[in-house]
């Protein structure tokens, strides 16, 4: 298999072995070689403007295919990703940063080689801070293992892995390579600890009076939507999610609630939930947004947390593998809780959006018009700040369709993130949601999409600063620069724009976006303190850290 | 001094007495009330799109002031200013990183606070890195002495540094601040070697035949200019300027004989540079770049080479502070070698740029045009590639007029960089050159210089991709987006966009872009391998490591 391959044909070939069909990037001269090798090979390369670009791009493709790869240079690179590889760390996205090198010949005969910030383990120490694992291939021998170890560790964790390698061993052939059997990691669990959390969440199941499942990013990571819905409908316990886990459970599906996040979501569900005596969370973070700013009441005694390491009921754990004993449940004797009458988060009434009234736009119109636009061709990506908040009430047509950084939230996300989906699922059309403010730090990445023919509906709330920082504490630090957003198709040479005030205008740019091939760029006008409905009832409790 | 004052309070008084009047930054809810709080002091808040461009603003405005201070956001502000940070280190510049960061007391009570990585160490342990020194602000009584430590390392050392500010810090007023007075670092040094390294120093300048002085970063960054020019004319040695270190002494004075880098520079000072029996090197990075990509060739037996902590002579070295020695040098008793003759570079032919023939543009003429356009109100800022090597022969009217990242080399510096440099210089104007490839990272930036109704003129040199890469190894990674981006000002509402072809088009527009008060943008249309003379010549000696 790796016979007379070298260590970049080696890494080649496992990224297409592992169903990588695109690497995103920007080259530079200590990885044009390996950039090379690629082009010549199956795999496609996809361009950014910028290393950020690249890295939110594939942090995208990594969510929905599973593993996703970006490549960039030494330094000047690879340190231009390291906030979008954290956020791929927070969020559990399963990418993988190769970064190219000062060849370790030059290195010897030269000690300050271009790029460098101060020795030449800076970088890697870095994304040893930022990933599950990390190797600099500086070493024949060893490489094709360490190749098989960092990728290995990105599919099982499901969070980033770091390759560093120096130019001049791309090309070169191991003597050890024709021997070489890439390795799969074993991991050994006690079954003793399986079998006694199973038994004990199976009574606690069973003996409960009104369960609920809370469905958490790991479902859509780890692909449990069937062991999920065959435990939901097999004992009858309805299912809500949080806003990382939000569409992994088709949100069609009548034992859907709809968003569990405090005073984010729905009351009724909020309510539901809280009350419940068994609360089965499912790959759950519970992180302060998914909490709704800690607004989220849960008690620990009534919570069962199942994740891919551990099982937390109550106040204790067992160390054992969480989504296997999920498996387990839905083959065990499960007694159904049919009589359970439950809740559903109030949805948008639907609403004819090719014919709206002549009236003036606002935050929270947007969100029920995009409700009744959004078909079940098309993904949702919110960028920060009210783009995502205005999103969790928006339902999604079909699973795996909703796409945000509801953790780490880092702004500019959307715009690049909608290059990865489309390179991912090329026959899904990404509807991207955008503040102003995210929009100016990487929304030029507009320019990548058209450059690779992708037709992304991209709709700018221009609310003319950070609408999510004003109502904590406003200045004039909170306002950004003018752009005429509906005029970047003309800079990038194609695509369509518009300018919307009004309802109506909306829904014509709607129909008109949803029938041309190419992009197109919505910008909508909206007044600085117009906020979606999920923001206002969350402001009050993010604003009383601020002062 | 310190009566009663909180701990934003103290940070802002001590950055006001180093005569810091202005802060980059974006904010975020980790910062906001610091971001408050400077907004109701002098010091004036200059907000850009993103994080990156904070970060290349303020390294420029760093290197022309003295001390630049960058403001953001915990995580995914502070880890977008990684790579900026980084350059400010490897290129010595003074740039303090203030972070905003989760409270206290909300870590306490909550483990998963949106933008954290991994753990609460993370973004600090990247940060030691990147700096001189750091310190994360958890202890009131000790923040005092923490800001004084880490703002004195970063004046001493002329590199980064970084403050991590939990935001239930900023309004806390330490019980001890009333006692608290600054202090400054000594330094301890033994006289006996700074007294044996200046009898030896003198002694082979005296001796030698033909000595040369090759003036480096340290120049500029360390204000060396007077002592410098003592010794150069107390003794008659000329002065070559490595690229980093150019226009550091003033290009007009007599004894200036252009730039010393290898290839890159012109024949002849290169050949009088390398056969000197004394090279007295001041304050120089010996890098790649700086030594035109190793096709210099300095013999160690001829190098005298003065650092801000080390003297070394041929092989031998004294660990003392070089500059002191450099002072001492000038009231020395310096025989004169003023039979000596040497070259200077050959410069461009001046040319009426007001009145240019109707001839294709190519990248040599460019950056003639713009050596006879330059004038002293003027600053040069050259972006990495060819828009550094073709301005290494620009002449520059006057001293400290010319920046550019030439070790580091970070791509899309330049835009964002002449924002810090209007900042710091509000009657000089910069002059921005910058390649198409690195004006899609970050030249969006100059819609922050329009808010600020900054004045630059930015000539895109668009060859359509990375065309220091072309010669290395070429293939369709090589190619950018497509940018109109002569249209920019549509977008951004304000200035003048230019689309040039010929020498007679550039003129003009420079001849409108001058007596202009708002910002322009020349886009100058050139041949994919169209490069400047200075890259040919460099090319050969770098692509032989690109296979």
């Amino acid at each position: 298999m790796a016979d007379e391959q070298s260590i970049g044909d080696y890494i080649i070939h496992r990224l297409l072995e592992k169903g990588v069909g695109h690497v995103f990037g920007v080259p530079g001269d200590y990885v044009l070689g390996f950039f090379k090798k690629m082009s010549e090979s199956p795999i496609r390369v996809i361009n950014t403007n910028d290393e950020q670009g690249a890295g939110f791009a594939v942090d995208a493709y990594a969510r929905v295919k599973g593993l996703g790869v970006a490549c960039v240079t030494y330094g000047v690179g690879g340190l231009k990703v390291v906030n979008t590889t954290a956020q791929a760390y927070a969020e559990k996205s399963p990418v993988l940063i190769i970064s190219g090198a000062p060849g370790m010949q030059e290195r010897q005969q030269h000690p300050m080689l271009h790029h460098k910030v101060h020795t030449y383990e800076d970088q890697i120490k870095i994304f040893e801070r930022l990933t599950v694992a990390s190797a600099a291939l500086t070493d024949p021998e060893r490489a094709f293992g360490e190749v098989d170890r960092v990728l290995s560790a990105v599919l099982a964790y499901k969070r980033p892995g770091y390759l560093e390698l120096p130019r001049d061993m791309v090309n070169v052939v191991p003597s050890n390579c024709e021997l070489h059997t890439p390795a799969e990691p074993v991991m050994f669990w006690d079954q003793g600890a399986l079998r006694e959390a199973l038994a004990e969440s199976l009574a606690l199941i069973n003996r409960s009076s009104r369960p609920v499942i809370i469905a958490g990013v790991d479902v859509s990571r780890y692909g449990l939507q069937d062991p999920v819905l065959a435990l939901a409908t097999g004992a009858g316990i309805p299912i809500a999610s949080t806003i990382l886990g939000k569409s992994a459970i088709d949100e069609n599906n009548p034992l859907n609630m709809g968003i569990y996040a405090g005073a984010i979501g729905d009351e009724r569900v909020r309510d539901y939930v809280e009350s419940s005596d068994c609360i089965i969370l499912i790959g759950v973070f519970l992180t302060d947004l998914e909490l709704g700013g800690y607004t989220a009441h849960l008690e620990t005694r009534n919570m069962m947390h199942i994740s891919g390491t551990e099982v937390r009921i109550g106040y204790h754990s067992y160390r054992c593998p969480g989504f296997e004993l999920l498996k387990s449940l839905e083959r065990a004797q499960l007694r159904r809780h049919d009589e359970a009458r439950f809740p559903r988060a109030e949805k948008h009434e639907p609403l004819d959006w090719r014919s709206l009234p002549n009236e003036k736009i606002t935050a929270q119109r947007v969100f029920r018009i995009i409700n009744s636009f959004l078909d079940e061709n098309m993904v949702l990506i919110a960028d920060v700040g009210d783009s995502l908040l205005g999103c969790t009430e928006v339902e999604i047509p079909g699973p795996n369709r909703f796409i945000s950084p509801a953790y780490y939230a880092s702004l500019g996300f959307a715009v690049p993130a909608s290059i990865g989906v489309k390179t991912a699922f090329p026959d899904l059309r990404p509807l991207v949601i955008v503040g102003d403010g995210s929009f100016q730090m990487t929304g030029m990445e507009v320019s990548s999409a058209a450059r690779y023919n992708m037709n992304p509906i991209i709709v700018v709330l221009n609310n003319h600063g950070y609408g999510t920082e004003r109502p904590m504490l406003d200045g004039p630090f909170n306002d950004v620069a003018v752009w005429n957003y509906s005029l970047i198709p003309g800079i990038i040479g194609t695509g369509r724009g518009f300018v919307i005030r009004t309802e109506e205008e909306f829904g014509k740019a709607l129909i008109d976006a949803g029938n041309y091939e190419g992009l197109s760029l919505l910008e909508v006008l909206l007044d600085p303190h117009d906020i979606s409905r999920e923001l206002q009832r969350l402001t009050a409790s993010l604003g009383k850290n601020v002062k």
